[in-house]
């Protein structure tokens, strides 16, 4: 933690700074300089992090020497890590494929799917079950049924399950059905969700919120983490910027930077990610070029009928074609997909 | 809800979306332009809202008529509605001021910060018993010992105390001790508490979230209001934009624009809008002349000691000369305060 | 400047930085920490701000302890400045209001507008004489006939005027026939004419651009000043951000950060900045009470039939109702207006 | 253009509307909903585009159903387009890179750098001679010497040149020396400067402003078309979100939107784009997966002594490495490079 006074701090404003650094068990190492006074903090900057040092008078500011994450944190495992969902590892050499509908409607439908998404290579299904809609008029998933048929899908294809949780309380229902958990973009930050899920046997991939900065994603996984649940992914899935003309601005420079800041491996959600069909797999392939580990995309097999974000689904014929454009791409980088 | 087609659209890709539009129950009106169709959809527009029309071969836009909510529209009750808090009226012609600390953290700290709002103006109590911090290495509140806490404090002064839910199993015991019920700006979407405290028979304050469009907090709160209860707050706090001087940047614009389109009385949080002390007066001030229903700021008697947002808490005798400024700017826009 | 370095940043790294410190000609002061180096740099900032530190093998961060800019900053002068255009002061205890029409369009329109707005209370008159158009097909501006037109209108009215500069080329013509330059948002950063509004003996107004952080405001107006001229006001106007309700998101925030970051006065330009005919007068009495020095409203005596922006103008008859109002919050505030 | 009422609108204001509408050459035709009545519009939408239809009492909306762009329309050529720099190809199927410093500092330095890219692999040469700097105070560039060095190293190299305009007042002597012109972000909307670099031979890059939506750049773009001048390249280079990890947010979203609006080339500037050293080459990677016609990177050979942004210059072997894998990545999408 590195303090900087204003230009105006008395002498008694620094030295009451400096006695509460000391206070709270740390160093502190002062340099004057000609305006300012610049007093750096030795030892473990999580004693003070919560400090509200801003508030002590004349502090112009402050700066964090550490970063705030630990768990999730590269140097924490020093080397990419591998979470296994069902059997399916992701964060390994090969570029993972999840996909399956938006929703779960009905058994013919996610079925269907299923096969064709398997059929195409993607190795996990996706579908929503309770699903987080904007307006609560509309469809809002079939709930526990949906998690059955989820089931049964995989009961009929081998694919592991991946769907959302959006309440605590749905946590032990879901755990019989899935094989991954997902925390949406909206629950980002659903601190009581975080810790709920950190205390799951499941592995979870947690959703980037529409305005949640890389750091704040990343400290969103450390609650996961420090329940106990190290098995988590992180997927980006679009920010939200003053771009009207797609849905959201899928974010792809977050990836090399996830990469490179923590061991969780990296999905890239394209569909979400720019929201508008004809663009979804120009953006899947960029994603595996920046260097992404798995893909979320979903997939219907009617998507003018869909319950939810139809427009926004592939056809399978249009999964199949993109899939072998993505394992193209990914070879050219050295991967498998 | 108005089609038109891309340039390229075929004749029976324009009958395709005709015959879609009167099987969903509605009557499509075509008009032929040069290049494009636009058909007129008339009718009931909830009933085609979240068809997937834009999956349609042959759509290039969809362009609804009516906006998405209902219940917590202006003209669904003509008027500004006034909402009660343990007795105490936000919406009508007073400017109602909530403050208090970010966190309960003792009785002696609760208590003291609660006489001193209430001898300066303040009429309702502001406490964090659950809190959502960023970092789960931080201080997260004292749960239900904070919210007796709390009670105690509307015992000793007879302010009615809002107070923040974070999990929808929280719900009863919060009930038992507060007046009024806050969602917080990170869970503005978490739509299984929403479902929740819409069945509660406490008024709730929602907060717009970091990122969250104003249509998107009106369809929050249209979930609470379908859920039965109509007694909703709505708060501005604060959005997240490229602006780094500022800890938010607070949306002004939003009020007036709230006015115009919702009966809900708005709040304005210049505490953490600006987040920066310094600057909190003049936004409250500013909230109040763009015709705020409410203000709620925080106020420490120890910022420099406070367990969290020490930094932006304002002292007892900045916010009494604060309410002293209030109440006059109030005056000069008709209202009292 | 403090430097921080990388976890692994070896010994030979933290000497090489060390020694282009003192090559620079400033002192390094090196702090060890158990797992980086803290590396303050005593002395002139200005020698190494632009240095490439961060381009240095093992650097992992650096952070200025100085602002960037210099003239502009408000210890430079010590109080706040007033600038005066054509006998009007701006930035003293009086809040200024400039009004006019988006564009000049004809002698009639432009003398009528005058008139009413100096009735109203207006002091100084607003009128584009060369419009940046998004689109190339649209009006774009009188150019040369516009300003002898505001030249008429203030023979007539006596009010000073202000008009938009848009290229280098235009300088010379303009200085003769206006009071104040206005630089628009889109050209904040259009250094080239920042350098010539430098060498002019008018004062400039500069407004902020649509992505333009504070610091970036002030770092253009720095360039105006280093070019000698010090009569500058800065313009909030709006930014971009995702909310699509209003045209543009006013900051009112950056009207108390930079009455503290600078000695020059801060004008608010409501009607572009929420961009909506009906929350104007909302938003520039939240401004007043924000502390801003001057006002600059759009008036039109027949907004159906103007050549640009007429959704956003006032008529004359708001306009007046609104400088009531205006009046009545400055003096609420403590101000004359 | 559609029309849509507010639901309060009186007969009078819908028969006002329909008479300006047909006053203005169209054809209305109204449909009349239970509460608003939607009046399309027929006929030359650019007759009406500027009318301030927002300002006509009972207006509650106007979306238009023309893209307010034709001569860079795709529909305008119908195709992709290809524009020749110096006998250089870009926008067919090969990917072109250009590449060089930031700014021309020195003689060796141009023509070292030079050499090096063009060994690498680089088809175009890249270097500042006015530089855009946010700081006065911070080196400007070499001026025409800088133009001088350019034309030396394309002498030495065979590589023709592109290089920024800043003020119309130099395009004669840019235009002697340069192959290319390049509009740099902050002037994307200069619209004076627009108009000229349409008046030149020279084909034009235009960068994207870092709060320009995608339809601004195109409008920018129609701007320099429609004076005259078809060789346009359009050049996504990082917009501005809330996200501070990295320096702008790169947006490969625009890079298949564009494909899909427009005939004109893309180019992706990955080096401003994220900004970070190290996380340049995944966005390049990227950035041709995505489906960009043509990169820019910028290359030093000694960043550490760079004269502005070495922090994000690669030196020549890192380069060199990358176009490797650049090429592998447009094979697999069936390109070259």
């Amino acid at each position: 933690m590195i303090i900087i006074t204003k230009p105006d701090a008395t002498e008694e404003q620094v030295q009451h700074i400096v006695h509460r650094v000391r206070e709270w068990g740390l160093r502190p190492e002062v340099s004057r300089g000609a305006l300012r006074v610049v007093i750096g903090v030795i030892g473990p900057e999580e004693l003070i992090r919560e400090k509200p040092l801003a508030a002590i008078p004349g502090v112009e500011s402050v700066t964090p020497v550490m970063k705030p994450y630990k768990l999730v944190a590269h140097e924490f495992r020093g080397t990419h890590g591998v979470v296994e969902i069902g059997g399916v590892a992701v964060g390994g050499n090969e570029v993972t494929v999840m996909a399956g509908p938006c929703s779960v409607e009905s058994r013919e439908q996610i079925i269907s799917v299923a096969r064709d998404v398997k059929a195409a290579g993607a190795k996990i299904l996706r579908g929503g079950a309770f699903k987080p809609r904007t307006s609560p008029y509309t469809f809002q998933g079939l709930g526990v049924e949906g998690l059955k048929l989820l089931a049964e899908a995989r009961a009929e294809t081998g694919l592991p399950v991946i769907t959302e949780i959006m309440d605590t309380k749905d946590l032990a229902v879901i755990e019989q059905y899935a094989d991954c958990l997902q925390v949406g973009a909206r629950n980002m930050q659903n601190f009581a969700l975080l810790k709920e899920v950190g205390r799951s046997k499941l592995p979870v991939m947690l959703k980037r919120g529409m305005s949640a900065t890389i750091k704040d994603l990343l400290m969103s996984a450390e609650y996961i983490l420090s329940e106990g649940n190290l098995n988590v992914l992180l997927c980006e899935r679009g920010i939200r910027t003053f771009e009207t003309f797609t849905r959201n601005t899928l974010d792809l420079n977050a990836v090399p930077v996830l990469k490179a800041e923590t061991h969780l491996p990296v999905v890239v959600d394209p569909t979400h990610g720019v929201g508008i069909h004809d663009f979804i797999p120009a953006m899947a392939l960029a994603a595996v070029a920046a260097g992404a580990d798995a893909l979320m995309v979903e997939v219907h097999n009617s998507p003018e009928l869909a319950k939810s974000d139809g427009e926004q689904a592939l056809l399978p014929h249009e999964f199949t074609e993109l899939l072998v454009r993505v394992r193209a791409v990914a070879q050219a980088i050295g991967r498998a997909a």
